[in-house]
């Protein structure tokens, strides 16, 4: 029996679990991840939260596999670059080789979330694109079965397609992206919106004096409560979203898209009206359609993913 | 030596290669499509230009692909629907099966144009998007080194996605789809309305008193004069198809973007300019870029793609 060292190699923390065939995190690890650290030192930290989880494993440890919050050339083991992280093509995999038995692989880790979802299906679909809406939009591509990377490794920006010409200015330099308009941070901007336009509203006084607890969250609680203002920009936001996810099933008809990130725990609230705007706008024909729902195994699909990436 | 039987089934014409394994057609026949027509008298002369063509081949026939203007099931060998022809849900693998001594393949005619190109590439690219700017905006994916049509088989709707919100109404019913602003039709329609709108102009003269000269040519001849409407237009124009190609790049790095359609003869006047827009706004990274090229085989890409569908 072989096991998998999957790492979550965050903004804030870097994660590790060994993971076993059946994708089962048999034991976790954790640092900081002290972004402003030179590459090497969180190299360093990755070797010994690796070594920690991999400390009386059953079976022969196959492979070990990163998740990046950025661009990854995973044919050559490559942190390409990391917009949070201070990393620039650095050469993961020939770090390690003397230090480690086994091969290293480098992946975004949307593509890793993609990949854990996947794996973890009883039933594999033909295609599965996975996203994840947080401060910005994430996404993962599998294809025919595997995980599509473009024949340069950074395919799957779904955050930034462009959904609002001349629109708002994105993080990435274009405008209008994906993301500037349905992520989280797009939504909690939208509600505070909504809130200075509407100074009597509900929402104004939801989000607190100084907007202090201003969320993701405040405008969903307050359209499950039936209120107007909430209503309305959720369901904006959530138009948004399914803009994004429309493009998608009209270029690529997947078998299956999953909605993954924190808000997703909003279930059935925010999906029934992201299908029936999906439904509504989709490239009609008579074949059988994209199923989208809710993805399942939240952080973790990130670590059995990146896991798997040596499967 | 094999061959492979070819058949381009438009709106107008039938049209019927027989191709050898190296993509050279070898003979050809056509057959006016008379569109009205019931399904099966169609299928009767696709039968008949199809033995045309093979009479006296001399190789053995190994199969017959059929691209079509429309969606497909490939898998089942059934046209779903088309827009033009009046076929819905007709199972032309089935219907040839006692008739034919090779198999049936079907197929949208903008895949097929795609594997065409593709084929015909001496050195293959491992992905290649192509585009074709016509009537509509048609697009096929060559992905990982094969056709990728997604689960249900009508995958590659790349003029489907949506690059206005809230824009000009499209043929599917979706505002603001890609087509709607970056098709050749398009193009007609925004030259067009700067005629109006510049009475004195010369693009105004060009396109004839009643615009009876007016044609997807008309802005670029006056645009490579120099003439300021026409620059205008083409301008425009161009950072509309620029767009669609951008969402694409960002989506799935492919290697290379080829561009077809008759428009495509305009040659570096246009791919110039969308390369400029699109190298300005894809979402960055220090790896190799996606190729943007001019398509090569026009016509004949479709006819060989769809003979290759049985190869």
């Amino acid at each position: 029996m072989y096991n998998y060292i999957g790492i979550d190699l965050g903004g804030t923390n870097i994660k590790a679990g060994l993971v076993d065939e059946a994708g089962n995190i048999l034991k976790r690890a954790s640092r900081p991840t002290l972004r402003e650290r030179e590459y090497s030192k969180i190299l360093n930290d990755i070797e010994a939260i690796a070594r920690e989880v991999s400390e009386g494993a059953d079976g022969e440890i196959k492979g070990l596999g990163i998740g990046v919050p950025g661009a990854c050339n995973n044919r050559d083991g490559v942190i390409v670059y990391t917009a949070n992280i201070k990393m620039k093509n650095v050469p993961v995999r020939e770090f390690f080789r003397e230090r480690l038995s086994y091969p290293v692989y480098v992946e975004n880790d949307a593509n890793c979330a993609a990949l854990g979802e996947y794996s973890m299906l009883p039933e594999k679909p033909r295609d599965l694109i996975f996203i994840t809406l947080g401060t910005g939009i994430g996404s993962g591509l599998i294809l025919d079965g595997r995980l599509y990377t473009g024949f340069n490794g950074i395919a799957g920006e779904a955050g930034h397609i462009i959904i609002m010409p001349d629109g708002i200015k994105c993080g990435c330099g274009r405008q209008g992206c994906w993301e500037a308009y349905g992520s989280v941070t797009a939504l909690i901007r939208q509600t505070k919106e909504y809130a200075m336009a509407h100074p009597e509203s509900k929402l104004r006084e939801a989000c607190g004096k100084d907007f202090e607890l201003l969320s993701g969250r405040t405008a969903f609680t307050l359209a499950r409560q039936g209120d107007m203002g909430g209503k309305a920009v959720v369901d904006k936001w959530i138009s948004y979203v399914a803009a994004g996810i429309t493009d998608m099933v009209n270029l690529l008809q997947p078998s299956v898209v999953l909605i993954g990130g924190a808000i997703s725990n909003e279930g059935d609230f925010l999906l029934k009206p992201v299908i029936e705007n999906v439904e509504r706008d989709r490239y009609k024909s008579d074949v059988p359609q994209t199923e989208i729902k809710i993805a399942r195994w939240g952080n973790d699909a990130g670590l059995i993913g990146a896991a798997f990436l040596g499967k």
